[in-house]
């Protein structure tokens, strides 16, 4: 079996991004780590993830984990409130 | 297979928007670019609506995550309190 | 097929309410518009709440969902701490 | 078919209450309230209560309700922080 | 059939805790005390908890309910951050 | 039957961590401890973590928990803005 590293959970360990874009990209990568600390094995994950991701209720399960990190990682950087896009 | 784009996560790059309106539309819109992030092909994600929608409960956890994203983008714009409607 | 518009998605463009009550009945109006957005046939949704609405499972996801719009719209609002009864 | 009024969702207007105790009993009632706003006929609502109250993954489901209504009231409360018990 | 009280449901009639680990146990019996506000019955308490004990499903949506309620409890403390150790 | 130590529920007693990564590491230890305060016995949390960390809804519904676990632990910790990576 190939392991999958179960660290970092946070890359870069910080919460603050540039912008939302990059918000909403660690809070996809804060879910899939978490995943990981729990599943180390990389064929399990791919068999996983193409059952999960061909299943709407997966799907919307995943996006769900997804929108509260998000929350948590918007609330860290002020929202972005004076970013210049 | 058809690929959908899996970016911008974030429309604009901003949560800030004009109207609760708009902040609705986008939190819509931020759970649907979730699932494209996961879930490139046209064909599964179509037959996937079709399965969700039609399904009351699909419907019900789809809209759980449009609230939870919703209640970000309020928070980042102060709920637009100040707002002219 | 019988059309259900998918907007307004946010009654009147505010969140902004007089009472805990009408705040309490924008939560559900937004939960259902958001339902509105994903599905725009009268008889499905029509269908789909028979369903949900005989199912004390259903029920219980439904009510969640309410509560986390009205979390929202309660916090847009002070709480209506300074509200006269 | 007995038909249970619809309203008012939140009883006397006000997510205010004098203690923990009451908040607490207000986040159930609020969460039975949004209910019986989806099902109006006692039947189905007794015999739904009698489903989910035997399962224990209704009472879960149910009690999570509960803990999502109840953050909102100790927040317009200030969690009681003055009160004297 | 033994019939569990189903108050208070706030034990002391407060939020406030000394520690985290004080605010933790509370969170477990807020939501212990909405489950048994719903189910006075105590052999039908023992059998759910028999099998949601068992489930993995059952202890993770547990925790998620516990979660939630420590998350209210934690902010009514302001964190304990000034708490020492 | 091993039996597992239901106590601490907070590892230190405290929300306090020096960066996110240890943060995200106590999210994943409430959430655990969580169930252990459910279920002591290890043969039994053996398997149910064989059984969930080997279906992809099991993995998204315990990183749910982690989700809202770090969401409290970020706030405690003011999002560790200040910090220096």
């Amino acid at each position: 079996m190939t392991q999958v590293p179960s660290t970092p959970l946070v890359p870069d360990n910080t919460l603050i991004t540039a912008t939302p874009e990059d918000g909403r990209a660690l809070a996809i990568t804060l879910a899939r780590h978490s995943v990981h600390a729990m599943q180390h094995e990389l064929e399990v994950l791919t068999n996983g993830r193409a059952q999960y991701s061909h299943d709407p209720f997966g799907l919307i399960a995943a996006s769900h984990v997804i929108a509260v990190e998000f929350a948590t990682i918007a609330a860290a950087n002020g929202y972005w409130r004076g970013a210049t896009v």
